[in-house]
């Protein structure tokens, strides 16, 4: 039900095409993320129009609002949500552990309190599969367990092994057809990850995530954690870093090799005011902009740069209409739909690195720092 | 700078055509309201692929932010705001007495606090006129003073009196080419009503307004109000009757003579949730629509209806996604620029009794209320 292929190579960089049972993805990609079955403020159609070839679901979400069993009735969450390209979901583990109460994890599983309503539930890594093959996921991900940054050797390393031996039971439990990718954990100790990957390469899978990074940790860890795992993964299978949203990031961690990236970046800096653009980060509240007849971004083909100003759209954030918001996450979408599309032509061309060094440097050039997120 | 015509009756309705500085307006029609400068959660794009030609924007909101000096020197309101059609701007008043807070009015204007700073301004009949036409505004609306309902005959009458008096002082300051309409008030008062008429006439304005009502009166009350002052109005001129919303209350005022609508009713009512269908409202966050896999309208040619079904925006609503309005204001907003469209194709065809009974029997058929405005 996943076939992928690695096309062209410049180093490490990869040009690869994932086929999936709702459609086709280039890579390397980045998924923006639909955690409740929308992509915050955009319409399906807006985000296809971005580019976008697959979207992020959040399980942990839909499992509690409006249910698996309900999305399954309405012909999985595809339909339901009116997006007719691929999903990925993740496991829910990161939100059980981040936004549930009273989590209590053992190695049957991770006990919470819903965030909604304080009701009871319990997720096994057999659940969650049946939970996403329920959903009609493109691809499904393990349960897995993601400690804090920083974090412990011993808590580290119970949690890679816990998130090895969930991975196992996941793999066991899934229909066949299920795309089912592990996510290697480790947090910022190299013979873990490096364990970590090994236990689950063995597992023989359809892809693989790197998860547990992008979580506070200075770059130049982040950096060496992928490269040292993105060596071991096997060649043929599509490699996901989770989590990873700024274009330095993603350009670091095409370089070692990784094809897949999820952020909400782009979503929630466009909500709170914050365009990246090809000049770098702009803060559209600024009242530099108020009568600032340009658009957000010269170099950006999205209907938000095509049609307004940055007057406007600071006029639309200074009072409160809803229009800002979407407005800029159509842009930011797009902006990253653009990026991908540059680091894929590059590799294509042979010219990623100086592709890479131009694109930085005019990406720096506006020094405007973000909105809080 | 404006031209009329009333190209066909079916008893007292017309249907008309407007010619105006941004385009053509097909009467009569519903304008939906972009209060700041925006239809709130909607794109320009959709406003027009809805079918609107005409939308209203508020003088109050967009001379306090963002000052209809940037307005003027971004190129005007429509092309500030990216929409290339017609543009309706009420004067104000109505949003002194209603959101600011301080306001003391005497002949020479209304003086009020901005109810987003507690800085200090007037409206004087002269500014709000050159202010409208900063904005570039196709049409433009007199300085009224309205009153409250229910209100004493002395204080009905003495705002009628103020509101004939700014209204010369209007059109005395009007620069040729503005389009300047007048709002004839009286409140509940036949003779009041019909005084403030007749005064206005005499001013032989490109058009009229009725204001004042759909403030809570009993509709019967409404339409005899109406009744009586349309008989006043010159027959070539358009015809607007300020804040009527329900598809109930357009139908009975077309059938007087009315050409033009506004109400925020579509759009509040998306955002809170509630639909205006073919078979009558419907509130969305009902939970006999959890699993309801049929569109929101059938008869509906709408991207939401031709593409989501009830259970999918009732979980967006349920989880608090932007979507969730954004879907129902665009039915809405189509939905209301159908009925206009109904309602001209009966005119042209002369049965337009016939098919307003027909309209309401079938929208009078689901009685769920609409959720608090």
């Amino acid at each position: 039900m996943l076939s992928f292929a690695v096309e062209k190579t410049d180093s490490l960089a990869r040009l690869g095409r994932l086929e999936l049972p709702h459609g086709t993805v280039n890579t390397p990609c980045f998924m923006p993320v639909g955690t409740q079955g929308t992509v915050k403020t955009l319409t399906p159609e807006e985000v296809a129009e971005a580019g976008a070839e697959i979207i992020v679901c959040n399980t942990y979400h839909l499992y509690l609002r409006p249910g698996h069993k309900r999305v399954q009735a309405a012909g999985g969450l595809s339909k339901f949500m009116g997006w007719n390209r691929p999903i990925l979901t993740d496991s829910g583990g990161f939100q059980v552990y981040s936004l549930a109460s009273m989590t209590r994890v053992t190695d049957e599983g991770a006990q919470f309190q819903s965030h909604v309503d304080g009701s009871r539930h319990m997720f096994t890594p057999e659940l969650v599969v049946g939970v996403q093959e329920a959903f009609g996921s493109d691809i499904a991900m393990c349960l897995d367990e993601c400690p804090p940054y920083p974090v412990s050797r011993p808590v580290a390393e119970a949690a890679a092994t816990r998130t090895s031996l969930w991975a196992e039971r996941c793999s066991a439990a899934r229909q066949p057809g299920t795309n089912l990718f592990a996510i290697v954990q480790g947090a910022t100790y190299p013979d873990l990850r490096e364990q970590s990957a090994k236990t689950l390469v063995a597992l023989d899978l359809p892809g693989y995530a790197i998860g547990g990074l992008c979580l506070g940790e200075p770059s130049d860890v982040t950096y060496d954690m992928v490269g040292r795992v993105a060596a071991l993964l096997p060649v043929d299978r599509p490699r996901y870093l989770m989590g990873a949203g700024y274009p330095e990031d993603i350009i670091a961690a095409v370089r070692l090799g990784v094809d897949m990236f999820d952020c909400v970046l782009p979503t929630r800096n466009g909500r709170t005011g914050t365009a990246f653009t090809n000049a770098g980060r702009v803060v559209i509240r600024n009242a530099r902009y108020a009568d600032d007849a340009a658009s957000l971004d010269d170099a950006c083909d999205c209907y938000a740069c095509r049609t307004f100003s940055r007057a406007y759209l600071r006029h639309l954030f200074m009072v409160g209409e809803a229009l800002g918001p979407k407005l800029l996450t159509l842009h930011n979408v797009r902006f990253f739909q653009r990026l991908m599309l540059g680091i894929r032509t590059a590799i294509e061309l042979g010219t990623f690195e100086s592709w890479s060094s131009g694109f930085l440097a005019r990406y720096q050039t506006n020094t405007e720092p973000a909105q809080p997120e």
